[in-house]
């Protein structure tokens, strides 16, 4: 089947087949079947194939970004530059596959003069869980979708990747699908590393086969990014399985921002539009969006205020990425609207059509109400006003779990400080991301980050959706006793054919 | 209150309070209250409580001892071997806190002149989950109980503790409990950093109990040791939660034994008289109990069985831990013995009293039926016959996780090390312990042991319960990014002040 990928709606590819139907049990038998092959992979192997995944769709580069702008109405410049974080992020995993630390080797030698008993040789390696099923996020069409981080980090980790396409972007994951594809098999892997399934085709609908999908037996985890309410019901279908899977789901987030009085000394009006730029980049659709805002009572506040307040009402509404999240953004400042506690201060223009609502900005009283703590996903901010430490403290007390939360302070400031030092605890057990200055929107890939937080802001808080540490979610570790040479695995072998840095006895060895 | 501990029954203690009655707020209350100075000691100090807690069970040992032995119906010497291996794993943990790698520091320096956007600093570590409950199991009533290794290792994380006492050995879990309580009040810690809970005084069932603690929304975590029901009931009870918590349940297994052809040409009579020795040792109360047996078909292995047979046949039963298990013990052999499909081969003798039942040996023609598969807690193995490697795997193919297996071989054989080696990728996917000669009877206490493995055999194979690996079960990332130095936790701080080993920029630095 050929496919004009700008014009015709793709059916759906799996394992490589350009022909097929989804069908989910053919892409996870296929995944199931390939996991033996690719799993055996080494390290040189398996990096090659990530960068020449990097490579596919840099090849395919000019056709994705042009489906990817069409389909997402987001603008060039920006899905340029997801492009290459989606091409980067795939080299970067390409280098920790070859440097291996996620091996996490470990190795307790035999002492057979112990007493009273002689201790076995213990060699522990992390092993790939098995084939992972990912669902992309609308939001970011490459970087967290068809290619992106789950996929990235699960074939890192030696797990064949069974994605269900995102309906907001079918031509766009169509592409780079085929361009994994061709990667995998140009690598002379099995088609069944990687398959990419779209509802719809057979009348399947999207919750269905993200059902099939989850409720799979060959399935062994999830990765997910999207709304909480379709991260939930998959994360409680993973849950009631036979062999209940885990589900590492990257839902919602209202990214607290506290500005403390020191930071609104200088230029609250700098700072003020500083914010409403964050709030309203890409039409607010971020997972760290700013959605709240704790400003201080007094006069730094008040000028902030009636600056953010011009600046949003100067705004203009940009398309959002589809009907569907933008009828949700109008229901959801609709509700700020008409809520008792909450006064809107200034809602900007739309933009052209009927999926560039405005932007808004919202005073509330406090945080008590889920109007104010719900994510209105888009460009609506909300703003509460406090006077103590204390205060921030006991709004902090009752908020869920979130993704960031960002300080603005004055780093000379003892008093801004102080607050600070008394909030980081808080944060810490409510966030995974603190930032002090900057803004949540950018979310960096790299060795440190943690985009992740305590639920609801995901499933699981003990991993990170972006960053290498995202490699980790796929594996489980392994022991071996006194396994003969001849039978250990590369990775645990007393030469180290690998040249991996390895625990021994509890002490880093290289 | 005070109370004659060898003799009467005690009221349960919370937060170090010997007159407390057991009231699940009050305990989870003073454990998330105790979280905030707990969660900010310095490795140094939490390395010196959890010395001082060994210290304190060691000042108790002879009570401890007397008290476990008369509850558990457990050898002397055996208890005597689990209070050393108790405080040693204690005394593990202060050291793994001490050195710190658990906080896994991960730095990404700022790249200021990076185009076209700078990188922000941006720096990882580990943070405690919070307050976790500890389910003990009834097999390890110290070693898996009260200051076990779930205990010790969450406290090592930074987490309070709140124990469900086991009430198969309620003297024994008070007085640990106790001297833990001591140390805790001796390093000047708020009591509820550990607390100690028993059903029963105030007519709380164990069931009323268990699902109070892991539904209370102070609870962060639950670490469980014990039977596949419970532990599945409570891990249901946390997914169904408000806020979800993780569940690190260690259920069962049957610990699939597979004897290849050259391990029987020396002295299959003596590798039989082993494997019974382990099959019986502590009335076959292990997690890692071989149940199941792999005997290939022909001579050595026919000799094999008589042997084993013969040492069945001649081995009296022990008394168990408590006569619930001991019916159930009866139970599981009355379902062999009248499956149509298992033959028993040879019966020990009871010991004395109802709960010291005779071991079993039986024989089955395959795995497919539940009664071959399911754990029968206690001294019954199971033997099932094979002609070739792939019978094997068709075997394991249908296997359910398991925490270990073994394969007994000859190393200078290449037909077993060709099977060995067609087997063990089948075992690395079921198991999370692989042993290559002797029994899985054995658990060491290390960095590179895995006592974990794949649904149902852990609620989550993700992870391991023995061994210093543990600890990252209560952990979860967090990251700083651009925190002003006066603000930066001591672990990520420019001048390391805790001397730990960090990873910048991917890779690792001391």
């Amino acid at each position: 089947m050929t496919t004009d990928a700008q014009t015709t709606q793709p059916r759906s590819i799996i394992a490589g087949d350009d022909g097929g139907t989804p069908d989910v049990a053919a892409a996870t038998t296929a995944a199931q079947e390939a996991f033996a092959t690719y799993r055996a992979t080494t390290p040189t192997e398996r990096g090659a194939f990530l960068d020449a995944v990097a490579d596919a769709i840099e090849a395919d580069r000019d056709a994705i970004a042009a489906a990817a702008v069409a389909e997402s109405h987001l603008p060039e410049a920006r899905i340029a530059g997801e492009v290459g974080r989606t091409t980067g992020q795939l080299r970067m995993f390409a280098a920790v596959v070859r440097q291996g630390d996620h091996l996490g080797v470990r190795i307790d030698p035999a002492m057979p003069e112990r007493t009273p008993l002689p201790r076995a040789d213990i060699r522990q390696r992390q092993v790939p869980l098995g084939p992972v099923a990912v669902f992309g996020a609308s939001n970011f069409p490459l970087a967290f979708s068809t290619a992106g981080g789950d996929t990235a980090s699960a074939l890192a980790a030696g797990c064949p990747v069974v994605v269900k396409g995102h309906p907001a972007h079918p031509v766009t994951g169509y592409l780079v699908a085929r361009a994994v594809s061709r990667a995998v098999a140009d690598a002379g892997l099995p088609a069944g590393v990687f398959s990419f399934l779209l509802a719809g085709d057979s009348g399947t609908s999207e919750i269905d086969l993200g059902q099939s999908l989850v409720q799979d037996p060959r399935i062994t985890a999830v990765g997910f990014t999207g709304s909480r309410g379709a991260g939930l019901a998959l994360a409680r279908s993973a849950a009631e399985r036979e062999v209940p899977i885990p589900v590492y789901a990257e839902m919602s987030s209202i990214n607290p921002v506290v500005i403390l009085p020191g930071a609104l000394t200088s230029d609250p009006a700098a700072l003020a539009e500083a914010y409403v730029g964050s709030l309203t980049l890409g039409s607010g659709q971020f997972c760290t969006n700013p959605g709240l805002l704790f400003l201080p009572t007094g006069e730094g506040g008040d000028a902030f205020l009636r600056a953010a307040a011009e600046a949003v009402a100067a705004s203009t509404g940009t398309r959002m990425l589809t009907s569907g999240i933008a009828d949700a953004y109008a229901e959801g400042t609709a509700r700020q609207q008409s809520a008792a506690d909450v006064e809107v201060l200034a809602t900007g223009s739309p933009g052209d059509g009927d999926d560039a609502p405005a932007p808004q900005l919202a005073a509330a009283a406090g945080t008590d109400s889920p109007v104010v703590t719900d994510e209105v996903f888009g460009a609506a901010g909300v703003v509460v006003r406090y006077s103590s430490t204390d205060d921030l403290l006991r709004h902090l007390a009752g908020m869920e779990g979130q993704l960031t939360a960002t300080l603005h302070l004055d780093e000379d400031a003892e008093a801004d400080l102080d607050a600070a030092r008394a909030l980081l605890p808080a944060l810490e057990s409510r966030v995974g991301r603190i930032l002090v200055g900057g803004w949540p929107t950018g979310v960096e890939v790299g060795h440190a980050m943690v985009h992740g937080g305590p639920y609801p802001a995901t499933s699981d808080s003990r991993s990170t959706s972006v960053g290498s540490l995202a490699i980790e979610r796929f594996q489980r570790p392994v022991a071996y006793q006194d396994l003969p040479s001849a039978l250990l695995p590369e990775a645990i072998r007393d030469d180290n054919p690998w040249g991996l840095t390895r625990r021994v006895d509890g002490e880093l060895e290289r």
